[in-house]
């Protein structure tokens, strides 16, 4: 089959045949690749940033379709028998499947906490333990934990099962579309939904002053009127960085804030002209269902952006900033935008830097932090259901508010890796199967 | 008046005569001192590690009596007309009254949040902005806002109202209890709160994995069974620091964990031996209704607590980790005992020096911190309703389990501050009335 393959030390990626992968443990399913992206964070890689020698096949976003199954699957696999995740029993060859970037058991207690990013058996597509997607087949190991099978109501949300049925869902949904799916559109929704529910935004979504927003039994604080006024309670938002992920995030953070009723200010902000514009075209691309009447909107540059959000709360600072960069910059912009209790949620892939932080800076401002990689199996139902909604806005290859810039032949791997890289294309899927 | 001052550069604790304060602003009271108490965080300026030369009464924790109010105070400050807090119109001369250790308006909108650690005209008793409480009189700016009056019971929980009128609870909580609501105890129980209410920590308290512990009606992840084992829900706590704050934040945290029905494993880690038994001697002096029937809790030195972490959850690591230290070694063993999304909820007060974590670290274990001050003011109903089910255990002086040492003569206060210092002596207060 062809695949792309990095090789050492850096810059170096080339489409090479190998040999198809076969089922080498009976957890094993095969997949053939429809789409495989490219992510920002495979630059990592491709830059020879990281202490890699072995010659491995690029990618962790792939969709495609289930072409074999290892031995432990079957009818004989039910949950009610195995006691393992469904998807043993009911996975079948020719399922329309999205797998996250990284595997996981989903039978461990983390997993079943649902903090599957960090399965102790965990690896990354596209590493050096793990062959990666930008190839015409890829082999995922613990596939019943890992796979999500769009084709089965049975994994999607209650609200898409309402409303649709199979075949008219996946008929209605672009390959692009569900591409997003792997990655960036949960990490963005994991994003959102970590910042909304963290306890120190609760007075704003409850019109309850801390600590009663937690609990509405316990004791108030007794000061004012005991609740909040409506000027107290608008969000004020920062998103840092307006890549693909940070785009999906501005989408799900809006969906999350008008399907809560809550009126926002949210100032969206990056250095870069091209992603700005981007942002605002995806923007104005989403309907009034998806960014409510009661929202304000920005794209600014920080500086700008550290203006308009000192005006707009009176220099005390935003409720909560999304981080969706990974470098010290972003971290240090985030500090400063955010109000004292303010919460900073970073999804960013951070280098090993120290962090920009005194202990004091960080008390001083009781500042809380949120860290890490999305458990992107758990946050599929959600994204999924998301996606359906708002495919339209960011899903259509050729549109201007598209996230995806082209859809290339899987051989013009090499040349895409080194556009991407200087900047000279946007977010490219690989088509492995353009010249089969 | 006695009062105890500091003097530059350092280590110099003088009692002197000075003026008894004045109102000097319409929203001022002044307030009678009972007991005024000697805290860790007194000895930063005691120890000249900040750059004051101004010399000012010290002390910011004290309990007292209302002996005069500002022009503001009256019936004509009805909050209904003058839409201020109900203190302006009701508070009295005579009241019996505990301020947090720092002034808050209890009007901006920072307050109305309950935020009120934070307010922006605050400021910390015993700083040279300041004087504090260690002395026979002290004037509290904005004390509408700032001052909890213990003797009123619209400032009280629903629980405490419902069992208790003014005269017998007031009659059966000594005086050196209740200057444990000043400081150390609200932020016990703002750190319990914290670290129970955070998002990472609701799959344990819903037995719903994450993200539908956010939300019953988020889609959940269906994998295994879709419910959490009771296994799984066990929760795992460490806490670092059994200076008296550590011990305020166990026994919150002990109170909110039976309250809520959950099944607990802790782990309370000190390096002093005495700081360990007094832990010990504290939960032993709970009875059941204080530590329920499904705990088990240990008080370990750090490398054991490691072991014992690992052993309870197969290395996997804490669900949450209280830090109650505020230095960087405190931080590291946090970070070293917390499982991959795990939240570390750090109430110490921490010095200008970079906290000991790089990005790629905070990614990689998807962790979450709470840094900052205890909004005093606003935790005072949850602080004085524990208190009265805890006063016992922890209040009385004399007790094996007594958080405080000894009370004195504030005329021993130079002697107290160093031998304080020097770790001869536990938590002192001083009694400013003892030869008048």
């Amino acid at each position: 089959m062809l695949a792309a393959r990095w090789h050492p030390p850096s810059y170096d990626i080339r489409v090479e045949n190998v040999p198809v992968p076969q089922i080498e443990d009976p957890d094993d399913a095969v997949v053939k690749v429809t789409l495989a992206g490219l992510c920002g964070s495979d630059l990592h890689i491709y830059r020879g940033q990281q202490p890699i020698t072995k010659v491995h096949i690029t990618g962790h976003e792939f969709i495609g379709e289930v072409v074999k199954l290892g031995s432990n699957y079957g009818p004989n696999a039910a949950r009610s028998t195995s006691g393992r995740p469904n998807l043993y029993a009911t996975l079948s060859v020719g399922d329309k499947v999205v797998a996250p970037f990284t595997v996981n058991c989903g039978e461990c207690h983390v997993c079943r906490l649902g903090y599957t990013g960090r399965c102790p058996v965990g690896a990354l597509f596209g590493s050096p333990k793990l062959d990666g997607g930008q190839a015409q087949y890829v082999r995922v190991p613990k596939a019943g934990g890992t796979l999500y099978n769009l084709s089965s109501p049975a994994s999607w949300s209650s609200a898409l099962t309402a409303t649709s049925d199979v075949e008219t869902l996946l008929e209605n949904i672009s390959d692009s579309s569900l591409l997003l799916l792997s990655d960036i559109l949960p990490t963005g929704v994991f994003a959102a939904t970590q910042l909304l529910a963290h306890p120190k935004v609760q007075p704003m979504l409850t019109g309850r002053s801390w600590p009663s927003s937690l609990n509405p039994s316990s004791p108030t604080i007794d000061l004012g009127s005991g609740l909040l006024t409506q000027e107290d309670r608008l969000l004020t938002i920062a998103m840092i960085g307006l890549g693909p992920v940070g785009v999906c995030a501005a989408v799900a953070l809006l969906d999350a804030l008008v399907q809560k009723g809550l009126p926002y200010r949210i100032v969206a902000i990056d250095i870069n002209q091209s992603r700005r514009e981007k942002m605002e075209k995806v923007y104005e691309a989403i309907g009034s269902d998806g960014k409510g009447q009661n929202g304000e909107f920005v794209v600014q540059g920080l500086e700008e952006a550290k203006e308009t959000v000192a005006k707009w709360t009176g220099d005390v600072g935003c409720t909560g900033v999304l981080e969706v960069v990974g470098n010290n910059s972003a971290l240090t912009a985030a500090y400063d935008l955010a109000r004292p209790f303010g919460v900073i949620t970073s999804v960013g892939v951070h280098a090993p830097k120290n962090v920009p932080f005194t202990g004091q800076d960080l008390y001083n401002k009781n500042i809380s932090f949120d860290f890490g990689r999305c458990p992107a199996r758990a946050m599929f139902p959600m994204a999924f259901e998301l996606l359906v909604k708002r495919q339209d806005v960011f899903g259509k290859v050729g549109t201007e508010s598209s996230l995806i810039d082209r859809v290339v032949d899987i051989k013009q791997a090499s040349e895409m890796y080194r556009a991407f890289d200087q900047g000279q294309v946007g977010k490219v899927l690989f088509d492995p199967w353009d010249q089969a």
